[in-house]
């Protein structure tokens, strides 16, 4: 008979920690670095202390509570995500990560359990993006994907910087992120995308994440008064657009791993009784083979450059603005986490990742794996997001079975 | 042989209005009820003082420069535009109207013509509604399609009012704008499109303008994240858009004299890796016969409501925002333009006008012509703006006669 947590309770320190931050429609708004995010944080180390937990960060503002081992010079297993939210934001994101690491770590104490090597719970530093760009901050920092020293001048809204908030918090005199070592990680994680709810299943074993690509199109003209020019004169950069859209969201359909989004349309003078002169049509596509990734660059790039036609007045530029390659999980990782839910008697299948998330930089340094539980219609970033306790359980479960059998106990 | 006017003196007069508010690009930024626009009026004043002429306002800061007749019961043919420009804004939009009104009325002076009734040069407040929304309002109020206390309200970025400022400057206790009367008003303007220059016409003889329709299109879906949600899962508003922007355009090309533009498109939220959960799609129509215009918007209800097809979860609809109905100018002063511009040698052809004039406001009243010259690529608001001497020149002669026309001398 395997251990399995204590639902109950998980659904309650979820519950206790939403109030921090709690919005009138039941989301959730704790962004990075605010005196919430610090609320929330301190009520999570409180629980941590409470079962012998101690409390570590980093200069980045992670945050690690770590349970000795047999052999602590072992580099620690670790679980966990993060505790920021959006700014409309839900009660799952992320604390569901960080709030399940806390609840197989208390029956790991709780059955007496002494692991090979220490484990701990990480709280990774604004992960949301929201507050501060760019997102996945902390983790970024520890993986060496992001430099400490631009984290630091990043600024929100009101021209206060990462630095000011880390210094504010007394997090800056802590060690530099980059010297921690850790021996592996996992991450349970609310899906964000319909997929498991659609099949049926209790848990996704997520293999990796999409490859994702970014780009502008800047479709340009000639800006003219919407009266007195002739259609025929005009070199309006706006009958380029169906042929673009159409184009991308058919690249989108290549096969069904395939995204392609317009999240962006922007036409400039922005004035209603002007023939733009400049529309910028932005474009995310997202592939989880890096090759097909790449043929659907192709295709886009060929349809950018054959776009104008023979307008010469027109001209349509491809502007790349980020690459996220393909990542892999850790096969034996997966294959752990796959074998947990079926021993558990959940449903499952396999999943790719199509958000970003924490473990995406940790797996560029250490064996990396995460789990998915289902959340309804797949709303995330959004007060309505929603889990039923069972899944919340049924996600730690299967992570307790994981670290378990990493930890070969 | 016709008396012409002296186009050397409304050209040294253009250049040294323009320095009032002139831009470091050449252009003008000289916006309604600024003291820069005051200071423009008092250049102006000057020279109407000068040879003769009574300045009068009315409530709205309206400006009219009066030369008596020998019966000064009788109303007077007024002539004139407006000397506010756009925050970057040309040399000759508007002011041109008002410096040749007064180069015609100082050859009626100098040639010691006594006309029938007076003659008054206007100068209309705010044709640009740049500064304060909404535009030609000055004239709008005159003709009672504007109310005078709802225009005092209108608020400036900085949250001054129109109001305030005609108190500032001594125009609130001067007569109701509707207590006068007008027999009949010629405007002339710089056309602001490139039909007159691709012709390679000398001067427009304006028969009328353009009726204008504006709508908002307002596509919606489901918002949801750009990496989870498969491509077959999503209701992407998006997608509506290639048949939408397509069939706009279509509808402008129903004939020559369609107009159809899209200025702004927008996605909310406006995120690049979010599905969008709404798309808005400007459209302005315009057409200068009003069954047409109908007929377009016909056209453009149907091409809404059969948009979105079997997708329950996406709906199309269609905003009307504004229509400003067909304006046709008065048959006798369009035909003694055209007779005028023939007697003078001047190559010209009737053209509708596309923007929108004070005359468009003041022909609800009265009988209203108007006469266009060139400007170069069809550029207006805009520091490049460009006219040349010789374009001025034609407009004013032409003015001048349909002035003695009007007159009977």
């Amino acid at each position: 008979m395997p251990i399995k947590v204590n639902g109950a309770r998980l659904w309650e320190n979820l519950m206790q920690m939403a109030k921090i931050g709690g919005t009138a429609k039941e989301g959730c708004n704790r962004q990075a670095l605010t005196d919430l995010d610090i609320k929330g944080r301190a009520l999570f180390s409180d629980w941590c202390r409470k079962i012998g937990l101690q409390i570590q960060y980093d200069a980045v503002g992670n945050m690690f509570a770590r349970l000795d081992g047999r052999d602590n010079h072992l580099n620690p297993l670790v679980i966990g995500s993060h505790l920021d939210t959006q700014p409309t934001g839900g009660k799952y994101d992320g604390v569901l990560g960080v709030l399940a690491g806390l609840e197989v770590m208390t029956r790991i104490v709780e059955e007496k359990i002494i692991p090979e090597r220490p484990i701990e719970i990480a709280c990774w530093m604004n992960e949301e993006g929201a507050r501060f760009a760019p997102a996945m901050m902390g983790s970024g920092v520890w993986a060496g994907m992001l430099d400490l020293g631009e984290v630091r001048a990043s600024i929100d809204l009101e021209g206060i910087s990462v630095g000011i908030e880390l210094d504010r918090h007394g997090y800056s005199s802590h060690p530099d992120p980059q010297d921690k070592d850790i021996a592996a990680y996992l991450e349970l994680h609310i899906e964000q995308g319909p997929v498991l709810e659609a099949e049926g299943k209790d848990v996704g074993v997520v293999t990796g994440a999409q490859g994702i690509r970014w780009y502008d199109v800047v479709l340009t003209g000639q800006e003219t008064h919407a009266g007195p020019s002739p259609m025929a004169m005009r070199h309006d950069p706006m009958r380029l657009v169906p042929a673009l859209v159409q184009g991308i969201l058919e690249i989108g359909t290549r096969d069904e791993a395939a995204r392609a989004t317009i999240g962006q349309v922007h036409t400039a003078p922005f004035s209603r009784n002007v023939v733009p002169g400049k529309v910028v049509v932005s474009v995310d596509l997202r592939h989880p083979n890096e090759q097909v990734l790449q043929s659907m660059h192709d295709d886009l790039a060929t349809l950018v450059s054959e776009l104008t036609g023979e307008d010469r007045k027109l001209t349509s530029i491809l502007e790349e603005i980020w690459h996220s390659p393909v990542v892999a999980f850790d096969a034996g990782l997966v294959t752990s986490i796959r074998r947990g839910a079926k021993e558990l008697g959940y449903s499952y299948c396999d999943i790719v990742s199509g958000a970003g998330h924490d473990s995406l930089m940790v797996a560029r340094k250490v064996p990396t794996a995460m789990i998915f539980t289902p959340c309804r219609d797949g709303i995330s970033h959004n007060e309505s997001e929603h889990i039923e306790p069972h899944q919340a359980e049924a996600g730690a479960n299967v992570l307790l079975a994981a670290v378990l059998d990493y930890l070969g106990s």
